[in-house]
């Protein structure tokens, strides 16, 4: 093997991480030959550890290392659940610190273009949940884009029938945006789902 | 190890590389979880490969698994060398395919606010090698900055007393841009060096 080769296996592999060109990963490869070996070493095993170590949350399918994630191994949870697309968002949604309730990770979203369908999103064990923990509402916080609204829709009309309450987030002007920059269908929504004040 | 303890040692050695803030090296880290075990085996293992073989070449220092580079390797070279800051810079004059010479890589450049002298870059083998290699031109191919033409003078002043030819990158407008948006200090390097057509 040439230095083209491991340089070149080595740029393919970082160019493979969501969003990275070949010009970033070869600059990510040049970095990591500047740094010593011992450093690389904990890179390569920070990689493998992660990988090796953390899967799915046998309840919500959030990435944990043991059986059951940390949220759903709370006690004293309100029965509520709240559905996302990613694991991602339940860390965004943890860092408001006011749901006391849990989650449950989609992994994806309903999206006919790309030939995904209920069947391919983890929706059925939502269903045992709801029966399982006497859950009284679940919030659908799935993105505000077409595939998360698809998405929501398809839960709202399946939950309905169990007399499970169904919401959704709120959608309207970001705080602290400015009107004149918010996109007409954001705003277009913002008036519609106006409150009495 | 929990869950956050392995997460976050990976986004940690992400976040390590080049202009990879916290956000970005966590979806990196995501993405990880994504793939199978075997892609993020060989996504290490292509870590530890590329930093195991690859090492500077005895002669121009840069990178390269054998003990001379390709390029120095070469037969039939001109007795010309092209002066560079950085491994990348090789890469990106090779490209050109007019180049038949050999490089030299500096690793660095002369930068007093970082506190880099001249003793702290690959400059010294440059001098054995006009003599060794017969050398009858120097290309200085530093970046056109301030630190890049410092280093570019220092070296110019070193090599004129052994009577080697020492010449400078052009700089100019560069092709295919507009003079609207180039920037005063290129426009003004671009008409004093202006040649007669």
């Amino acid at each position: 093997m040439n230095q083209i080769d491991a340089m070149d296996k080595l740029v393919v592999e970082f160019s493979r991480l969501p969003a990275v060109g070949r010009k970033t990963a070869q600059r990510y490869a040049y970095f990591i030959l500047t740094r010593t070996e011992a450093e690389v070493k904990e890179f390569a095993d920070a990689l493998i550890d992660a990988k090796n170590k953390i899967h799915y949350c046998k309840i919500c399918a959030n990435f944990t290392d043991k059986e059951i994630c940390d949220i759903c191994a709370r006690e004293k949870k309100d029965p509520i659940i709240c559905v996302v697309k990613e694991p991602k968002d339940v860390s965004a949604l943890e860092k408001v610190r006011e749901f006391n309730g849990s989650y449950h990770v989609l992994h994806g979203v309903i999206n006919p273009l790309e030939g995904k369908g209920p069947n391919d999103i983890n929706i059925r064990s939502l269903l045992e949940r709801i029966n399982n923990e006497k859950i009284e509402e679940v919030i659908v916080a799935t993105n505000p884009d077409v595939e998360g609204e698809a998405t929501a829709m398809y839960i709202a009309n399946l939950l309905k029938p169990l007399g499970v309450k169904v919401s959704r987030i709120a959608q309207g002007v970001a705080m602290g945006s400015e009107l004149e920059y918010t996109d007409p269908a954001t705003l277009s929504k913002a008036l519609s789902s106006r409150r009495e004040m």
